[in-house]
C-alpha cells in the first residue's frame, strides 16, 4: 500500500467537497489502486492544519463551519500558509482550489509553480492561471514531468476535458459549442419561464444564491471566456489566452427578444464556441427540444467530429461534492498513470 | 512498428463504415502508437477477400459496391467463410460487425468464442450473443486472455461505456435512463411535430429508410432492450439477460395521447432503464427541454452517480461511419492496454 500525500490549498466550497470526496472514497480506492489517499496539510486564505500522519476529513470541515478558521483543528492547527505550506511540508500532490482570479492569476499560479518545481503533480479547479498563461503553466509542469490536470475548471461535474481525450480518441475534433456558465443559464431559463425582465431575474438569482453579489464575471461572459481559453489550449493544442475570446454577456437581453425568439421555437443561450474562427462568447439563438436547450444551472457541451458526428455532453457545472469529484477523477487518472 | 493483423467479419453498413474508418485513420495510428493496423480478411455473408500483406480498404468497399460480393476482390477474393476465415487466417484482432440476431446470437456467438479460443481479442457491434449469453461470454474471454470491447453494440457513436468507465471513475453509477433507439425516436418526434398518427409516421419512416421493412425489433423495444441488457452486465455487473427485461413497445401510442403531453409542457419518449428496481423499456413523459426531449434518431442516456449528481451524454446512435467510429475507440483502447 503506497501513500499519496496531499496538500490541499483553499478550503471554499470546492475545498470542503474535495475532502468528503476523498473521505467517502477513499476505502474504494484502496481496494482498488492499493493507495491511501492522506490529506498532510490543507489550507484556507490564512491558516492551515498539518499533519504528516494524515487529517480527519470530517474534523476538517467541521472544524472550518464551526470556527470559521483551519488554525483550531485540534493539535495540528496553525497560522502557516500560502507558499509556507508547500516549503515545509512533505507531499506528492497539490489539490489547488482557491479562488479564481482574472486579474494576475494569484494564488494558483505560485502555488502551482512552486509544486511544479518541487516535482509534484497539481490537480486544479482554478480557472484564472490556465486563462491567463495556459502554455507557460504547461511548460514548466512538462519540464518537470510533473501532472497537471484541470477537468474542473471548465465544466464543473460535466465531463469535457477527459472526455474528449479517453472516450473519443477516434475523432479529430474541429469544434466545440456550448454552455459553460450554470449562473446566466438560469437567468435565461427563467427569462423565458416567466416572462421577467433580465433585471429582476438577476436580483432573485442572488437572493437565491445562484447569481454573487457582484456577477459581474458571469453575466458579462468572463467565465465562460475563461473556459474557451482552457478548451482551446487543452484540445485544440491553440496558445490562446484570454485577451483572444470575443466576448458579449446577457445584461442586455430583454424578454422581448426571448419572447420573441420563443414564438418561433427558439430560445436564447449564453453560447461558448472553439473552432477554427476562433475562441467566442456571445447570446444565441437555439432550437427548443435540441441538446442546447437545456434549463437551470446546468452546462452542455457539444463537440463536433469527424468520424462520431456530433456528441454532447451535460452535467452539473457547480456544486462543491460535483466539482470535487471532477477534481477526484483527475486524482485517480494520475494514480493509474503513476502509483 | 508491430502489425495489428485484423479480420473483419460482416460487410454491410457497419462493416464498410470500419474499413473506411480504418483507412482515414490508420496513418495517424501509426505515429501515435506505432502500430499498423492491417485488415487480412474481410468476409460478408458468403465470400472473403484474403491476403496476409493487407487488404485495400477503398478496393474491398468498391468491389462489394460494385460486385455484390467480395469474392471478386482482385486476386484475393474467394467462397471461403464463416468459421472457415478464422480457422485459416493468422491475425490478432477479429472486428465482428455481422447483423443482430436476438434468437441464437448466430452467426456472432460462435466466431468470438472461436477467437477467444485461439487467444485472440474480439471487438464487436452486435447485441444479439452479449442479450442472449454476455456472462458466458466474458466468461470465456477472461479465460483466454483475451479482451472483449462492445462500445458500438450499445450507443453506436454515443460514448457510453468507454465513457462511465473512464471519465466517471470517481463516482459510482447507481441508474442509467436514456433513449436507446433511434427508430422511435424518430417516429415519436415526428408525431409530436407533425401530429400524425403512428401507423402513417411508421409508413413514412420506412419509405425513408431510417425504419425496417419488419420494424418489429425497434417499435417493440426488443432493440432496446438488449442494450439495456448489456449496460446491466457491462456497468452494473449484473448477469442479466434478455427474459429479465420488462419490454413495451410504441405502437399503442395514439397522436391524442401525444397532444395531451404536449400541452402539459411533455414529450412521450420510449425510456430504457437500468437501476436496482430492475431493467425495463417503456414509453414515458418527459419534459420538453430536459436532456431526455431529443429529437430525430439520436440516441441519448443520463448516468446518475454519487458524487457527480447526473451525467447526460448524446450522441447518433447509428450510422455506417459514426457507429464505426466506436469500434475504433475500442481498437485504441485494446492496443493502448497491450501492444
Amino acid at each position: 500500500m503506497k501513500d499519496l500525500k496531499i496538500i490541499l490549498m483553499g478550503f471554499g466550497a470546492v475545498g470542503k467537497g474535495v475532502a468528503e470526496a476523498i473521505s467517502i472514497k477513499k476505502d474504494n480506492i484502496k481496494d482498488k489502486f492499493d493507495v491511501n489517499l492522506k490529506l498532510v496539510a490543507v489550507a484556507d486564505s490564512s491558516s492551515s492544519a498539518i499533519s504528516g500522519d494524515g487529517l480527519d476529513e470530517k474534523i476538517l470541515i467541521e472544524t472550518k463551519e464551526k470556527e470559521g478558521t483551519l488554525s483550531k483543528y485540534p493539535d495540528f492547527g496553525c497560522d502557516i500558509n500560502g507558499l509556507d505550506v508547500l516549503n515545509q511540508v512533505d507531499y506528492d500532490l497539490l489539490v489547488e482550489a482557491t479562488p479564481t482570479n482574472i486579474d494576475d492569476g494569484e494564488p494558483a499560479k505560485s502555488l502551482t509553480i512552486k509544486a511544479f518545481e518541487s516535482g509534484k503533480d497539481v490537480v486544479t479547479s482554478n480557472k484564472g492561471h490556465l486563462a491567463l498563461f495556459f502554455s507557460e503553466m504547461i511548460a514548466i509542469a512538462d519540464k518537470n514531468n510533473a501532472e497537471f490536470k484541470y477537468e474542473a475548471s471548465v465544466g464543473g461535474a460535466m465531463p469535457i476535458i477527459n472526455f474528449a481525450e479517453e472516450t473519443l480518441p477516434s475523432s479529430n475534433i474541429s469544434s466545440i459549442v456550448g454552455i459553460l456558465n450554470g449562473t446566466t443559464n438560469y437567468i435565461l431559463s427563467r427569462m423565458t419561464t416567466e416572462g421577467s425582465s433580465y433585471k429582476n431575474t438577476l436580483e432573485e438569482s442572488q437572493q437565491l444564491g445562484i447569481a454573487e453579489t457582484d456577477p459581474t464575471q458571469d453575466v458579462e461572459g468572463i467565465d465562460a471566456a475563461c473556459k474557451t481559453v482552457i478548451l482551446a489550449n487543452s484540445i485544440f493544442k491553440v496558445p490562446a489566452t484570454y485577451s483572444d475570446v470575443k466576448v458579449e454577456g446577457i445584461s442586455k437581453i430583454t424578454s422581448e427578444a426571448i419572447e420573441l425568439a420563443k414564438k418561433e421555437g427558439y430560445l436564447i443561450k449564453l453560447i461558448a464556441e472553439v473552432s477554427k474562427e476562433g475562441l467566442s462568447v456571445s447570446p444565441r439563438l437555439v432550437k427548443n427540444n435540441s441538446p442546447y436547450a437545456i434549463e437551470g444551472t446546468l452546462n452542455m457541451a457539444t463537440i463536433r467530429t469527424d468520424l462520431a458526428d456530433e456528441v454532447t455532453v451535460v452535467g452539473k457545472g457547480a456544486g462543491s461534492i460535483e466539482t470535487a469529484s471532477a477534481m477526484l477523477t483527475d486524482i485517480i487518472n494520475i494514480i493509474k498513470k503513476k502509483y
